[in-house]
């Protein structure tokens, strides 16, 4: 049988917090998605005025960060054109992100969830994701 | 020009609250979705043993709420066969809800955003639902 | 080599000039879409205050109406459970319309194209359909 | 409670009007599609002879550029290969458009819908809409 660590509703509203408090400081309304281990939402935010079209970007990279068990940073250059993964970003019915913005969420080296917030440029919404995380470890005690 | 009203961040918060909270009474771990008078998702929360089937159909009642202006448990007795609105379940690329438990959200009698639960059956979420618009009119001091 | 007779622009636009008459007599803002014989899509409005949820009914009626050759409410009849056509509600990616409001547009009994109402009930969006298309008649001196 | 402005249907047909005069201009048969600030469809036409694989385009052209806020001209630079928001293009259902002839249409620099053309070149279909949206500003006498 399997032991499986999962974010609750309250851990993930403090990445969502997190990347709120970011995100104003930066002065962007962005999209705010939390989802477990297994990919599946688990807690959403739309600032005022956030891009509409980032609501299921940042999900998909929530989605991402948890299963894909990477930044979608890192599959962005993992998939460009002449390399041996071009093509992920159209696997998964098109949810596999590879825009810069979603993250892992881990507890003691594993994998408890994926975070993903999308809006400003992938370099931005990389920076408020990492904002995120490093605000849960700070603020829940957890070691990443 | 046409001016149009939506639901604010923290208003759709009131209405998360208030439906975490006949939830929480009854006992009945919810998705919990709040979209805009247009459909577009705002904020979401899965409580902690949500059922991860109710997450779209949490979304899709809150934007079916909105935007087709009417409870979803009334297209379900629109819809049902024999009814000539029979069919309206597989429209919008199947996230037309007639299942009870998305309603609209109005203001002054002007929809500004849309809620839907999931999770326990039809009428325990439509229960919720509109124990949280009863909770958003109250708080809020808006008028429905 | 096959001749083919279809709508032009200018002809979509007195199929809509008429369900905009009838809609604004009914006083329901309706979403109004015009097709081809071979069911793409020449020309839509959604009226101020149309609902969302409509566009793509409005479409999917015109095309059903154009393409399948019959009222979309005599598709509703025919896809009742128990009928022997009763499934096709699902079938060219969920945008066969069974709803009633969607109509062929004829010309000397030739399908030249579709139109698909939607907004009101099923009953309210034939109604415009029938008198879009008897004002198309009128207008151009096309017989039926 | 956010107050946001909107394109009526009779604004739209405004820039659809531009559209035409600067697509009969260049002899190029054109699909048109006007969309809110949300990205639903208000108004599209295709002239007659205008490509049926533009139809979806200009309309995905026109989402993009009203709730993505920039033009698809803009998304086709940063979305080339190399870049880190390359996939942006398989985003939103695939209807995320890079291509360009898709722009934002302001009023008081505040979005208030999308505008989309398609049928020509990438290039021409900017120069309609970018003639479209001159020619709404020109006529309605709002500001950009």
């Amino acid at each position: 049988m399997l032991d499986i660590k999962r974010l609750s509703i309250e851990e993930a509203k403090v990445l969502i917090e997190g990347a709120t408090k970011k995100s104003e400081e930066m002065g962007i309304p962005m999209c705010i998605a939390v989802c477990d281990e297994s990919g599946h939402l688990i807690a959403f935010d739309r600032m005022n005025g956030g891009k509409i079209s980032s609501i299921s970007i940042a999900i998909d990279k929530a989605f991402t960060g948890a299963v894909a068990r990477n930044g979608t940073h890192v599959y962005n250059q993992l998939c460009q054109p002449g390399q041996p993964t071009f093509g992920i970003h159209v696997t998964n019915g098109g949810h596999f992100s590879i825009i810069g913005g979603g993250l892992p969420v881990t507890v003691d080296k594993v994998i408890v969830g994926g975070i993903g917030i999308s809006a400003g440029t992938a370099v931005q919404d990389l920076e408020v994701a990492e904002a995120a995380v490093a605000y849960f470890h700070k603020k829940t005690g957890y070691k990443a």
